[in-house]
């Protein structure tokens, strides 16, 4: 049985989590929830899962459970042990109860409690992409140190993952990121100056939160995937290479020297990587999980990324190549210049532009350590709301 | 350094291999070589690799071979021992100088040496598919019994020993092996009535041999892959399925129990998988192979295989399945059908007819030892000849 403690239940990546572990309730148990704010579908985890502790980040939101906890007639969540705040977090991050904690945060919150929780010698199921994006460095190193197992979460990682199990790292010749293209991949340069969110949001093929949706779409997301695949898998970057592949079919590709490729193949479906995660090395059988039928998505495309009509993949490759403090800079501007676009605050191209201004502007650090990582990430926020207030 | 010996050394799959022995000499060194009649190319070989060993299966041609030895002023011939026969290749399939033999025969002559090559304690190199086809049963429990390493040289077990490595066979759930199509893949009924050998062998993607061109197009091809899959990684027929791929890139995919699936891709090269079989658990850098780049094969498409113009598949499954001698049985006929097809003596349906004749005639044998495979070929051959002298 493996105890399972998540850091942003109520996300797209976190209910998805929570449906494996419905699925595998003699493997897999929730021990310990966490949300932003989103109280209502915390709630109702709590009880169906009979959690017996969980955090709430938001502090109203916080008060609000406590007060419904204090009134409410769910007996779980009468009996349920409510933390507060950023603290709160990193006390589900360490909670003794859990032996695995799945981090689906989104955005670089999730660095201090990814990293506490890899102190306190739990395995991680990593699904926080800007973990890895603004600490790789030091997040890696405290994997070595406490011989914990970090295994990725999304499609493109635990695909390279598969690909690689059981060869050689010394063996990789190139890992081939594939992307969707995002749902302007059709765009031209003129339609991309006046989209909104609410279209991005119309992705093609994964159903995934917000802000990730916009990142596939600016190929952001790409970017930081490139810059994890290299923390995870100790690539050099200029052996790693992106295509896309609108079907998102093939999650992802890796070269071998002897010019063998593997490739790991599927529906797009996340309860798979998840599960994966969590099962690793065992592979657990699944049913439920729609097989690919080779005779109906029988047309794979792949074509290059256009990475004129969007800069922000090649922005990422700079920023991890330079590494230092700049991934983390590039990182929060991206976060902040993201949830402007959602607003409808600023246009499409502001988005990269933003984040050029804010990686122009920053004054990097080599080595950093991970209170200025935080630095730079708070240091890059100021500067790209500044940045947008004044477009 | 590997000492291998080559069962077959001047037909396509033999010439590459030395391709790859030549390029890779610190590792590989050819110690032993044969051919049935082909001693220009095989004269050739022992110069340039200053073989000291090799058997001529055709007597007359041993007689020239020796001739030459006597009379020629080829240094490494003098030195050479040739060998006669069906005697001389089992001699060179036990010979003390190689650790691994690869067989790379076409046809069930292969069966005997390579049962010898496992007996003698040989690492196996397997080109030759009737070997598994015919006397699947029989040759793997000799390789478990005597602890050697069977790896199989063709694309598509290549593929599925590269997607498995690493993995849980019982975690397997489907194996999907991939098929060109063959040379008449897009014809009609009406075309394939007057269809010729010389049209087939130019086959669309794979350079290959006369007798495997033919199999491809009648999908026969596929059906030995069926059987051989089987035996390589006990998997039953119901768990192996096939699809046409007309890129021949996918070379075949392993589908696990947890929906995930994992693919095996690169340019048609025979080359890629020799190497692997020969350096295996190593993979060996190799520059000179083409890569992949998908950026250029951007378009992968896949189709039901149509087993009623093409029964052969069918057919395979079916012997395959009920096991015994029959698979022996079908396979010879299969032989001497694509013979005769080959010397414009009969058109391409009466090679399948032949075969589901001289199978419904068959009498099975269950468990069947290795004197009652060859028995079952043998009386096979002779009533194929039949039915093809009647038509």
């Amino acid at each position: 049985m493996k105890n399972i403690a998540i850091l942003g239940s109520t996300g797209s990546i976190g209910i998805q989590t929570l449906d494996v572990i419905r699925q595998f309730q003699n493997r897999f148990r929730a021990v310990a929830l966490s949300t932003n704010t989103k109280i209502d579908i915390l709630e109702k985890e709590i009880e169906e899962f009979r959690v017996r502790k969980v955090a709430v980040a938001n502090e109203e939101k916080y008060e609000e459970l406590v007060e419904r906890a204090r009134k409410g007639k769910g007996k779980a969540l009468k009996e349920c042990e409510i933390l507060k705040g950023a603290k709160g977090l990193e006390e589900i991050a360490v909670c003794e109860e859990a032996d695995t904690i799945v981090t689906s945060f989104v955005g670089a919150m999730g660095i201090v409690p990814t990293l506490k929780a890899i102190e306190a010698g739990k395995n991680i199921a990593l699904a926080n992409k800007e973990t890895l994006v603004s600490a790789g460095e030091v997040v890696m190193s405290a994997v070595e140190k406490n011989g914990v197992n970090l295994m990725p979460i999304d499609s493109e990682h635990s695909a390279i993952f598969q690909c690689i199990h059981g060869e050689k790292k010394k063996n990789i010749s190139k890992i081939i990121i594939t992307a969707s293209g995002g749902a302007f991949r059709d765009y031209t340069r003129e339609q991309l100056k006046n989209v909104k969110a609410g279209e991005a949001l119309k992705h093609p093929t994964w159903n995934m939160g917000d802000k990730i949706t916009i990142d596939s779409a600016t190929l952001m997301n790409k970017g930081l995937e490139v810059i994890e695949a290299h923390w995870l898998y100790s690539v050099p970057y200029e052996r790693i290479d992106t295509i896309m592949h609108p079907q998102s079919i093939v999650h992802s590709l890796v070269e071998f020297v002897d010019g063998s490729v593997i490739a790991q193949l599927g529906l797009p479906d996340m309860r798979l990587p998840i599960q994966y995660a969590l099962s690793y090395p065992e592979r657990l059988e699944n049913n439920e999980l729609k097989r690919l039928d080779l005779k109906e998505k029988n047309n794979l495309t792949f074509r290059a990324l256009d990475t004129e009509l969007f800069p922000c993949l090649k922005y990422a490759y700079e920023a991890g190549k330079k590494g230092g403090t700049l991934p983390s800079a590039m990182n929060a501007a991206n976060e902040v210049a993201v949830n402007a676009f959602l607003k409808d605050k600023i246009g499409f191209y502001e988005v990269a532009k933003t984040i050029r201004k804010v990686m122009d502007k920053h004054r990097n650090k080599t080595k950093p350590s991970i209170s200025q990582i935080l630095d730079a990430d708070k240091e890059a926020r100021k500067e790209a709301e500044k940045i947008i207030n004044g477009l």
